[in-house]
């Protein structure tokens, strides 16, 4: 169920896109146990001069930000897995790691509306949030 | 005072757009009772293959995701009447709703600043949280 | 390490867009006494359209909303100053003061992926979050 949010400043092929995504998604599959079906990844790409990053970056233009809306209640362990996830696979990609920062905002299932307009705490999720 | 973002895949008409706008709009005035003069709604269209949606979804360009900064305090059921009420909405519009996800990010009070910069906890917001 | 997002309707040179950025930054360092090169600021231009604002705002154009996802802590009067600040420096580019809205969601430090993809939980960050 977590949306995730991919912001960078490069331009990138459309197939480096979709890789870029798919590293995400598969990070959160690995490390957060999701369904592989449960994508919900958005790229944007911005034009650099409207994406401030800080100025020691070697190479700016691979500045990445993820940001990903998830339920609350994963343990410190599988977020730690998750960031790294997500850097290793993001350093396959050519973005160094320390030009990526992550932030989980975690909400509480009855704040998710899914399934046709019904509170996630009202149905089945059919996984386990605490991994 | 919520924030709402509507994120779509799919080219909408510039009247169809404020369409979409609206419903996310009208389902915050009808479920979570804030005026409604009180609009702050984004629409972010994607292209198709930065928007990665479920699979089996049997429309994909139909996928929507709807994301509510609000504040702190709604009850179950004024988060259950707003899942429903956003749907029943979209669907009128052709979207169907269990390709719309919804996640509302509850934020307190205090972490709001409005009228100039200040903050949401210092004014006399004029309705009611606790719906 | 917070991460700033802000959105506008109007149409701003590239200087002036720098200058926005520069102006929510600034006012970060100043009220949250983050480090000036802890800079992570994106600057989103909305068709007019696809941002609806409240209908009352004399001048629309203007409408202005600031997301900043920071980590858990700050004190109250911390976040005053911040939006204080904020405002007082958009309104020197022009931006009406009541036309500027303000969100901070706030993250535990453990919700944040930083250096290379570590818990910002397990770094030592170098400044100090309870301002």
């Amino acid at each position: 169920m977590p949306h995730a949010l991919i912001e960078v400043r490069r331009r990138w092929s459309e197939d480096e896109e979709a890789a870029i995504i798919d590293a995400v998604h598969g990070a959160l599959v690995e490390a957060f146990q999701i369904p592989a079906h449960d994508k919900h990844v958005r790229l944007v790409v911005h034009e650099p001069h409207r994406f401030a990053c800080p100025p020691h970056l070697h190479e700016p233009e691979f500045a990445t930000l993820v940001s990903i809306d998830c339920f609350t209640g994963r343990s410190l362990d599988a977020k730690r897995h998750l960031y790294a996830a997500i850097v290793d696979r993001l350093t396959e990609l050519g973005i160094p790691g320390d030009h990526v920062s992550i932030v989980l905002r975690e909400s509480p299932v009855e704040n998710w509306g899914v399934r046709g307009g019904r509170a996630a705490s009202d149905v089945d999720l059919g996984f386990d949030v605490t991994v």
